[in-house]
């Protein structure tokens, strides 16, 4: 038996889809996480909630599809600006990141993220996967490239110089322990890049 | 009127205390944050919960003392070793905060407080003020007498290399992006002494 899918049910599906992602991102940006729940989407974007069951096991896997659908639109994953000058491209990206990230409508949603997978292995394979791994990996990419043109020493673990980038920034964010400034990441990268000995290279 | 406090009263609240906090500890161990309540802990430490809501305002807070108990009974905030070698004394103390956070008893509870923390910027300010701001000035103490003895380089600004370090051991201990282990650690330590120049120094 052919299944036959009318003319309009797949315009209709993604009209919802795109009223659940709606709902959600603006909803946990209001009451939080927490109270963040499956009825609270249904109602805001107008679906029954046997609707967004059908498709997502839990708020999480809701919030996350939103999200890497925002991410994707935006073209995150692009490549990182590739000038010759390493440090001006990593200050660039990271002081447009940190604007990004002092921004209550996306950091609301990426720090439930980020909560839910810091909380759940399960959820915490889901977010790294889709979402921070990706993120990571143009920066990897990045450093790659430098290494090749001899910008950066031939030795350096290039996944662990990636880390060495972002780890301080996402620990500040997350944890609040500081203001993300732009003087904050160029400081970040200056010690990045040229390490804290004496004598400098 | 004075009020006179009977001869075992003190004695008899340090003891329902320490079994409220132990009761937090392997509580949050065993059901995960989420399902730690104030009710369960009541009942696993043997007291009425008026007595934990008389103390505590919040789970939160509960685990919070509990943590912070265990961590000054441990002497966690004490200084770094100071052998004269940076990256020895650096790699040796991240080696044994690593076979801690490897730890289950000691991780489960640790990471519900980050992730409270993470969720909640109240929680967060008492998190870092009394567990993670004191855990990173001894690192800025050990990086500052560095830069006196001249192993480091005079304009470092030392908490932003405090964070270098402790930034991707937190974030990939968090996010569940790689293993902490000594080859980890030690990578971490040379890249951020070094840098990631070509030439190095």
């Amino acid at each position: 038996m052919v299944h036959v899918t009318p003319p309009d049910a797949g315009r209709r599906s993604e009209r919802s889809r795109r009223a659940i992602f709606d709902a959600a991102l603006s909803l946990v940006g209001e009451v939080g996480y927490d109270k963040l729940t499956i009825e609270g989407i249904a109602g805001r974007a107008g679906v029954g909630k046997q609707t967004i069951y059908r498709w997502w096991p839990s708020k999480a896997a809701v919030l996350l599809d939103a999200f890497t659908a925002d991410a994707e639109a935006a073209d995150h994953e692009q490549a990182l600006p590739d000038t010759g000058d390493l440090a001006a491209d990593l200050k660039f990206v990271l002081r447009a990141t940190a604007d990004e990230f002092n921004t209550p409508e996306f950091q609301a949603p990426y720090r439930a993220l980020a909560v839910a997978a810091a909380n759940d292995a399960k959820v915490a394979a889901e977010f790294t996967g889709r979402l921070l791994e990706p993120g990571i990996k143009v920066y990897v990419d990045r450093l790659r490239r430098a290494q090749q043109a001899g910008e950066i020493a031939a030795g350096v673990d290039v996944r662990i110089a990636a880390d060495l980038i972002l780890g301080p920034f996402t620990q500040r964010w997350l944890m609040r322990t500081g203001e993300l400034t732009y003087a904050f990441v160029d400081t970040l990268v200056d010690l990045v890049l040229d390490g804290l000995r004496n004598p400098r290279p």
